[in-house]
């Protein structure tokens, strides 16, 4: 990474290999370990690339796989980058995940620019909203300028479009000096479609379908480089790029076989680091697994990590609000359900799923582990991106329903999440988008995706085509924000400043309450000895029995000494 | 599984499933999950089939998955079995492994006609050599009469050839009547290829390659009733066929994703059959992770297994004393390797592992894991019978070197188990054999083995034809000892004896002294305060800086005050 160290690459299986730099040829020598090392030394500004020789011929020029820069995308030559910044963030004493909220972005689509110096313009605005901590979608390479970030393909590089990782570090930089952290969305269970070389240097990936393509390789032969590749990402993302946090993509897809998870080495570098830097460096799972070892500390045969998300939550809430039942939230749509899943932070803990047709998930201790390790949401990219119109929740629910949710969530003991624009209601929808170098990709990842909605019972008009730049523009965010969104934005704002100064975010998950009214009489009732949430979860009037004096809501309800009547929709924080 | 139950079978996917019974076929209606319902009882003797419909056309009759009886081999009827036995057992308290002595054999080579009748003449035998279980290799019904049993189809049921379900009883029956624990070699990682009708079933497989075939479902999609067909079979043997221990055959090869691992499902039913009957029930791994949470507590996040087997041992002393260094075997081969292997159980820490060309295992706390949860061995079925040749180490190794490697065995602190007619230096190979009723199958096996021990470096003539009925005929122990094997067995008996009057099971690994005098000077010291062994691991004299009064040995080594000369592979156990 420093400027004399001479350029290396491992390629396990080559015959050959030679250096392409700045336009001339070097040959390179055969090191350890599969290794191959060059006598030309790295300087920033370079330009450079690999050939390969398989025994037969030469292969193209290829970008490094641990490229840090990609100026011309995934299929262009790889540019030194210089690991110094002029960083500002000195002061900058981290935050570890108790007491946060996060604010998931796409830059792309954030702002009509979507480059991370146009996000700077926006800091002060989440600051003031009461976000702690932005989580960026992923920003690795990937082919053309339009993508969620989950095809990336060079795992230690910065989108070029966005603003590389120059770009990157002025957001972070500018973050930290808005008192923000900054958690990196980082996808390492599958390599994207488009620019992927790295299979022609050496063994990244294994037969096995992740959904998205062959397994990365993290547990098989060779499997060791593979995870050095993933690990040294994890630092570099932590120490050259000051990140406070990752989302670890789709933990669940990772083909995770060997005595140490892959999570646990993650964990043993976020702890070196928040050791030796003193910012707080937090991992957080994207696992589909309800399975409390993620989250566990190692003294009990945890792997550590600071949080995960926990998906139950928001199908729970989801259902209830909209009414759908289709696909995973089969089994949701229930007060039930909602009340086991705020009590228990899973809803399932060994029951049957009928989405997945097997029992799925295990209890979490709620006296072990604090309920800031849960990740909790009304709204992601998923939720929204992966509906057929990529349509918001703010879309089909009124003002009162969306700040009805976003109360919930506020209210309750967890790490809560908004999704960029959810916080006014945006109107925008947030689709699925892609732009392919390889035109095949893209004509397969819309046939695919109209395939799939189909099967789903989706009307195939309503899927917008994927790869056609209208669906990136309009996933923009619209910030000429209206007075409804103008109102709910206050809301939101209102249950972030409560949320702080009630301290709502308590750890102990055990001493939570959590009641309802049943499947007739759809109150919710979650909160502690001094204060309590009042949610009616239906179209029909409804008294929960609990009183006390009106700290806030929405609407307004009537909150009497030992009950409070609740109209459609309504909510009331109540002090007991 | 009792006598006036309907019959039940589950088929989730069938359009229409009819019971074929005693010749005639009755009609069954759809329950509930995918399970089929006959207004037929079940009595014990009836033989019966199940036909399935497709939509277009019926199977042929085919057997019940769950059978446990198949007369006529894995192709045929299933019969009813009584699920009663008279059992006169009553007496029997069990055994836990720690202090256990196992004795893995082989039923349909262990004696001259291969059945478990014959095997209860041989028990009396097995007690006095200080045996305290044996081992059976699985007899789960494969196809045709000759198979080391890891090919098994019916996982419920017991190979016809052997004696069937009360043959297998009647050898529980005497070994708990003998004193001998009774373990059986079960297989849940992969179905046989000959007679699998399962996956006519339903979906007991998905993609995914063991090595031995397609993963068996426990994870994915309506996996919950497969999982339910391995733990049933598992509480079967413990209840039905009193068996007081399980080794699972190869659990590295499960495709185990789920938040609750199924070894830990099997562990929970081992625990509560232990608590209700009285009896310990054991499960021991035979898993080549070297991970440690196999047998860790579930307080620790462990599963909580009895033990498992560590074939890192056997490696590290095989190749000393074979000079052998391929395939596997080519980490080991030194004294540094042994040492650490014999104090830490695994030799595989999280280092690097050439033959598995990745890093590999993680530490064993040997602080809190007691010893006698590593099951250790000089030859096992997989180490003799996976040679080219099925060559036993006592065709290659003179009686010295035999009984030093049991000395090393018998005098650690793990639980140690030997391979049939190892204890008196069988002359008879172990080799690998198959008889399935598909001549192509036949072939393919016999062509395969072929080919892989080619590339491997062996030659061709040297490999018998698994199909021979020959291969199998030779494979037979040979009773008719002569002197010499008299004299490996007395040694045995005599170090079996003096493991047990020392009491050299010793659970606490931390305060096991373990030293050598290095690769030039390839003196062993193992043991303790008051009783060491000392072995000379070459052929070679050396004096190991040890001394004391010769307990036992098998020449005639100089036991000073100080210090011990042995001569070539020459051992002393000696009190301090």
């Amino acid at each position: 990474m420093t400027a004399d160290k001479p350029f290396t690459v491992w390629a396990p299986h080559a015959q050959d290999v030679r250096l392409h730099l700045d336009g001339e040829t070097h040959p390179m020598s055969r090191g350890d370990g599969g290794w191959w090392v060059s006598d030309q030394l790295r300087s920033p500004g370079q330009r450079y690339g690999y050939e390969l020789f398989d025994g037969e011929e030469w292969s193209k020029t290829l970008p490094d796989p641990r490229t840090t820069h990609q100026p011309d995308g995934p299929h262009g030559l790889s540019e030194v980058t210089d690991p110094r910044f002029d960083w500002s963030d000195d002061a900058w004493t981290g935050r570890a995940l108790p007491g946060q909220v996060l604010y998931e972005l796409h830059i792309g689509t954030f702002t009509p620019a979507g480059t991370f110096t146009d996000a700077i313009e926006k800091l002060s605005y989440l600051r003031d909203l009461g976000v702690t901590a932005i989580e960026i979608m992923p920003v690795q390479p990937f082919g053309g300028e339009r993508n969620w970030g989950y095809d990336g393909v060079e795992w230690h590089a910065v989108q070029h479009s966005y603003g590389g990782p120059e770009g990157l570090k002025q957001l972070v930089d500018a973050a930290h000096n808005a008192g923000l952290a900054v958690i990196l969305d980082v996808v390492y269970n599958h390599f994207g479609p488009d620019g992927n070389y790295n299979g022609q240097f050496g063994p990244y990936t294994v037969p096995g379908n992740t959904g998205w393509g062959d397994a990365v390789n993290i547990s098989g032969e060779n499997s060791d480089e593979v995870r050095a590749y993933i690990l040294d990402s994890v630092r570099l993302w932590f120490e050259q790029f000051h990140i406070d946090g990752l989302r670890l993509d789709a933990v669940h897809a990772y083909d995770d076989r060997g005595a140490y998870s892959i999570m646990e080495q993650m964990q043993a570098i976020a702890d070196e680091v928040t050791a030796r830097t003193g910012v707080p460096r937090s991992l957080i799972a994207e696992s589909d697994m309800n399975d409390p070892r993620l989250i566990t500390g190692p003294e009990a045969g945890g792997y550590g990590l600071a949080g995960q998300w926990v998906d139950d939550i928001h199908h729970a809430l989801h259902t209830l609000v909209s009414g759908e039942n289709h696909a995973y939230y089969e089994d949701f749509g229930s007060m039930a359900a909602l009340e086991k899943t705020l009590r228990e932070a899973y809803y399932f803990t060994g029951g049957y799923s009928s989405y997945r047709g097997r029992n799925h998930g295990r209890p979490l201790n709620t006296r072990e582990i604090p309920a800031h390790r849960l990740v909790t949401y009304t709204t992601t990219h998923d939720q929204v991106g992966n509906r057929a119109g990529g349509d918001r929740p703010s879309m089909n629910l009124t003002p009162a329903q969306q700040v009805l949710k976003a109360a919930v969530i506020y209210s309750s003991p967890y790490t809560p999440m908004m999704f960029m624009g959810e916080e006014f209601g945006a109107k925008t929808p947030f689709a699925f988008f892609v732009s392919h170098t390889d035109e095949e990709l893209n004509r397969l990842t819309s046939e695919g995706r109209a395939r799939e909605f189909s099967r789903a019972g989706w009307n195939h008009a309503e899927v917008p085509d994927p790869a056609d730049p209208a669906t990136f523009e309009a996933s923009k965010l619209d910030w000429d924000l209206d007075d409804g969104q103008q109102e709910i934005l206050e809301a939101y704002r209102t249950l972030l400043r409560l949320r702080r100064e009630l301290g709502l975010a308590r750890p102990d998950l055990s001493q939570l309450i959590v009641e309802t009214g049943g499947e007739d009489d759809r109150w919710l009732a979650m909160g502690h000895e001094d204060v309590m949430l009042l949610a009616n979860l239906s179209g029909r009037a409804v008294t929960a029995p609990y009183g006390g004096e009106l700290i806030y809501s929405f609407t307004s309800p009537e909150v009497g000494a030992e009950e409070t009547a609740l109209g459609p929709w309504e909510f009331a924080l109540i002090r007991r």
